[in-house]
């Protein structure tokens, strides 16, 4: 299709007549916006880890083959980097294939939060942890608007399941909203100011996100300053004028005539204000004038550089999570027996609207013959469900035998997890885990390579593989990277995003997934991921954070110091071992005061090189904000006054170093009321001036004869009495409820 | 006080003034309510274990000392009987000493769920099952009433913690309100018909308890059939003229002038109807009549024979938790060495309103030396901070060494469980440990009484003490029925009423306790107590249902039949170990259908007193009700078509035999709407109809290529599409607005 662009084209809505800007509220066709009165057409196209450009005419699902493109590695992958420079990189890759390919805006990052391991699109999503997804989400947008694409944060918000996902209400205390769910969006938005933001297709506590005024408007533009375009998911309009209302602009797919008629018509019969499309209207402008403007910037797609590239990235994906008596890396000299169906049928990417046409695929076989001189093959298991499974594990078995080391590539196939459903469970399927154990009891020296987009249990890996490596999906040049740090070409240095528990019962989220009756209670409230596991004081098998070296890192000399609106956290690194490596230090923040917390966050991340012997200093900032709590009595981030503790850390569960340091905190002005208790009328001076003499009179009466008789604090009862109630339980005695208002009212003034 | 008792008294509100009438919407005092026109007072007392008479002029706290009366035992240990008729047997003493000491309305039982195990009030309610607290409670209220004294059903609804208790908000979804939260409350207001229920402190998702008109109006009156009156709990009623409106009679405690006034001034500025004044006073007056006439029921109050009642009761309500090598009953000719401040000094109620002066104490030191003939004491410890423990430890180890077997009495102080405040943790105290420890490493013959009115983390009792027994908090009567069963005197037959976890971070409302800025969100949901350890498979010390004997029980021949509007289910149990023993059997139910459910839950529960070989048959009887969930939907109890397991069994975690039975389901009826997903749309005949080939030819069209290309299950993923959505996903394709509202219609017509 060709994108029309003259050059004699309207700037603002003032030069269109109602029924053009309404027209602007929604596409032409599946990809792309209008031409209204001769503005360029935006070309939006699926994403986020390589550019998903349908050929042909698209059909209506959005579903016919693409354009070849760089299959980066997904979001499951390159969050285990842990590296914003990298994730940069990678998103400045993407502008330039999508520039290539007369893409404007690719659809992603999707920053939402792993709230379970079952969810099905996990593999889109960065992390557990709000800070990490945030920071990687706007790396990503500042690398590909650097080429003039825009990005489309997605799905905002809380589309945290696929289960019922275009209809269920994700019902989430204001809290955990704000701190979990919404402080990623924030984050992108805030320091990387992406073209647009998607709305996503379930409801937010029984709004449609697509119709939700205080998200879209109050929170996404007047609170966070966003100034670009909300689009819809595909779809996930219902009511369109609704949706203007709440402040969406573009609805997509396009090609239905209703919606703009709808809005028209809407303003016609007064039931909305024209401002509100022609503010629409203006925006839609302005993407399409970034577009544009885009389409100028010097961009350069080489499949092969990027081919290269992409290895690189998912090396630096790759987490070592286990590897006893340093089994790894492996000689090229040995004899390697190679198990695995997914070892020659790589698995590199998810299902679903993500999923690349890539330009090629290394496979892991060849990339380790590559690298060794004696590599034996046997597939092990087959996912063809008549298979002989038993035969194909005894072959392995024998091959394994045979050689010096058996790797075995086990993993989830790509209908397992997928975009439209959630897993049931979060287990390797069990003729897997049968040929893990027959070969790891033929061959002692057995390691495991994972394949995977979503949360795996690994318990029962762990107990008998020596080593384990975790491949995630890391996109087309996956095989590559793989067989690098097998053999010790590349040393890991990826930093699991997700903790991987014992079971799938002790997942926070457990019994309020995904909901019934198309609502799903975030019960669990501010403890997600590890801040759930660590709450808890739960096992995990690998915790969040955790990934080893083929050297080892000493930490020493943490010091801790306010900074303008911030603490800044430094601490040297040495590397202790053998080989060059990068260290990932993670910065964690306990809080012991009287808001309820996990028993610790990430508030920062560094990231260094060090060669054998090598020592360096990594620092890290920890903004205020970020220090802060969301207080759900005066509506705003606060920070608590006292004491905190910042760890210098290898892994959540491997704090390697604390330090404290003391912050003032905001104070939490809260009007006293009728409601208000004692207690806190006797920590006001204007109140606790007119109180006090009562209150120990009370006391003085009371307090030993109910010591005695009841058994009772009566000052702690008492404390704990609304004021307002005070004259009613003491019979009438005590100010009257005017009296107790102008009190009342003269401490407020005060 | 006197209580006024004329015959010429008004029969309606009809015979009053506005005046008078709203003076009956309060009390005369802290415990009376006003002689209108020579309407009989009623006087309200504090319960439920005994009858708290305040001597003398009430103190404005209601603390003042009491008249003696029986303290039995508080609810939990009564609960621990599983025992309706022994329930019903205390509820009716606690009524002839209620006459007798002139009270008309005695105010319990307290049927709270134990959601949480730091609750400090949970040792007067009596289970975390609502099908045990609601058979519990009508059998008390059924026993009181019988006496002509009424009951007050407390606290109404969601009063579970103490914490911030009078302004916290119980935030709470539906289902779990209704299934968990309410149930007991409905089965003892529909089946025992309590003169009147107490509105608790607390609000529910927002509103105060005391002006919320769905709790008290329409789900209390409206959907339970409740006539009689609606009571605060004492001081907490704001907004008088709010919460007459919500449907509350009678604000206590009385005293102020200023309620009646406001009532009286909203029905003359027109602010509420008069007609909810004289429907109030007509309740008001309805309870004095019945007081009235309650007063000539014959009613005799023995304290000897109470005391007796009491120690029988207690007996009952004793668990033997661990008995290895069969320790107990111990050998009354045995040496014996009592350990522990609680022996001398008996721990047998909790501290608050609902203390009660007891008629007299057994003293379990004293009641042992009664039954043994070599009886040593030391205290152990001391509650006393400053006390030499160490000292107190080593006398007992070296008490114990010279015994043939030790009793340690371990508990809580009063101090720890007490209304107005909960419990910061599970734990015994830690001095109490060290000296067990030492204790049993000297003596192995160690057995522990426990007293406490909450759950304790007793994994490290277990640890080294051969046998537990617990003996929660008996009542005034305890110490003689903790002897009694040690020496065998009584075999003990109770059952735990609530589980003990392995540790505090294991109860499912660990996270959600107890909440802050005055909102407690229930995020664990219907999965409370057992039904959340088992949903997440975790081990607990002792569960739900546990309880040991002298003797052993067989359970054979489980039937299951269909009943008039319910199920039976008959077992026989054998009693074939060496003594006489009273078995309980639980009847739990599973259903393994789509609806989300606990693994089992408690619907049923049965005693047999069986002699040594002697077999008998236990029926229950499964209320259809009790088999329903509530269908938020459409917000009615209702029945799951499918399987259904009866299972009987020793304890929810000792299931003997299971039988199935099929129960054709109720009919779900939701209307079809433009929001409801092509798979719902394709279930319904008429929509299927006519959406059936349109949904075939674009499969026909799509699945092939994505399933290929996206690695998707196109049709799945389809069927999740809201049907209102299809026609902007398609391009306009397909039924528009117009044409689906008649298909939706005719559908929901058919």
């Amino acid at each position: 299709m060709t994108i029309e662009t003259p050059l004699d084209i309207p700037r603002t809505p003032q030069d269109l007549s109602l029924t053009q800007k309404a027209a602007l509220g929604s596409g032409q066709s599946f990809w792309i916006t209008k031409s209204v009165a001769g503005l360029p057409q935006v070309l939006l196209t699926d994403g986020p880890h390589g550019v998903r450009r349908q050929t042909g005419a698209a059909d209506h699902l959005g579903i016919a083959p693409a354009e070849p493109a760089t299959c980066f590695p997904p979001a499951v992958a390159l969050a285990q980097s842990w590296d914003t420079d990298l994730v940069e990189q990678v998103g400045a890759a993407l502008g330039a294939e999508a520039r290539a390919l007369g893409v404007d805006v690719l659809l992603g990052p999707g920053v939402n939060i792993k709230r379970d391991p079952r969810c099905g699109r996990n593999f889109e999503y960065f992390s557990e942890d709000p800070l990490l997804s945030g920071e990687l989400g706007a790396a990503w947008v500042r690398g590909l608007q650097s080429r003039g694409v825009g990005a489309s944060v997605k799905h905002f918000a809380a589309n945290n399941q696929e289960h019922e996902r275009m209809r269920v209400s994700a019902d989430i205390d204001e809290r955990q909203l704000r701190e979990i769910y919404l402080r990623a969006f924030q984050r992108v938005v805030t320091r990387a100011h992406p073209w647009t933001v998607m709305a996503a297709y379930n409801r937010l506590n029984g709004i449609p996100a697509t119709e939700h005024r205080w998200l879209l408007t109050e929170v996404l533009r007047e609170q966070w300053g966003f100034d670009g375009v909300v689009v819809s998911d595909w779809g996930a309009v219902g009511d369109r004028v609704a949706a203007l209302a709440a402040g969406l602009d573009l609805q997509m797919p396009g090609g239905d005539g209703e919606p703009d008629e709808q809005l028209a018509e809407a303003v016609l019969s007064g039931q909305i204000d024209e401002q509100l499309v022609d503010v629409m209207a203006a925006r839609v402008i302005d993407l399409a004038r970034k577009a544009e403007a885009g389409r100028f910037v010097p961009n350069e797609f080489d499949a092969d550089a990027h081919h290269a590239l992409a290895r690189e990235v998912a090396r630096r994906c790759i987490v070592l999570l286990k590897n006893d008596g340093d089994l790894l890396p492996l000689a090229p000299s040995g004899r390697v027996a190679v198990v695995g169906h997914f070892a020659a049928d790589a698995r590199y990417q998810g299902g679903g609207s993500s999923r690349i046409n890539p330009t090629r695929v290394d496979v892991p076989l060849d990339e380790i013959r590559r690298l060794a001189a004696d590599v034996t093959f046997a597939p092990g298991f087959s996912l063809t469900p008549d298979a002989d499974q038993v035969a194909l594990r005894e072959e392995a078995v024998r091959a394994a035998a045979n050689a010096d080391v058996a790797v075995l590539f086990l993993g989830l196939a790509v209908a397992q997890e997928a975009e439209g459903a959630d897993r049931p469970d979060i287990e390797l399927p069990a003729d897997q885990l049968d040929l893990l154990r027959a070969v790891a009891a033929a061959q002692p020296a057995t390691v495991v390579v994972l394949s995977h987009g979503g949360v795996l249990r690994l318990a029962p890996v762990a107990d008998v593989a020596p080593a384990i490596v975790d491949a995630a999906l890391l996109g087309q040049a996956g095989g590559g990277a793989v067989a690098d740090v097998l053999f010790g070409v590349a040393n890991p240095s990826g930093r699991l995003a997700e903790t991987v528990p014992v079971r799938l019962p002790d997942a926070p989220s457990y019994l309020n997934y995904p909901g019934e009756n198309l609502h799903v209670r975030y019960g669990e409230g501010i403890f997600v991921g590890y801040r759930g596991y660590d709450a808890r004081d739960l096992d995990v098998t690998f915790p969040f954070g955790h990934g080893l070296s083929y050297t080892t890192f000493d930490y020493t000399d943490l010091r801790v110091a306010a900074a303008p609106d911030g603490v800044t956290a430094t601490v040297t690194v040495t590397n202790t071992g053998p080989v060059a490596g990068r260290e990932i230090v993670q910065f964690y923040v306990s809080v012991n005061g009287k808001v309820l917390r996990p028993p610790r966050e990430l508030k920062a991340f560094g990231t260094i090189d060090l060669q054998p012997g090598e020592s360096g200093r990594v620092e890290a900032f920890i903004a205020r904000e970020d220090l802060a709590y969301w207080e759900t009595r005066t509506h705003t981030w606060t920070i608590e006054g006292g004491d905190y503790e910042i760890a210098a850390a290898a892994s959540s569960r491997d704090i390697r170093l604390t330090a404290r340091i003391t912050l003032a905190g905001d104070e939490v002005r809260v009007p006293l009321t009728a409601d208000s208790s004692i207690a806190e009328l006797m920590a006001n001076p204007v109140t606790a001036a007119a109180l006090g003499p009562m209150m120990r009179r009370g006391q003085g009466q009371q307090s030993d004869a109910a010591a005695e008789e009841l058994g009772i604090d009566t000052a702690a009862t008492i404390s704990g009495i609304p004021v307002g109630k005070l004259r009613s339980l003491s019979g009438g005695q005590g100010l009257t409820r005017t009296q107790l208002d102008a009190l009342l009212a003269r401490a407020n003034e005060a």
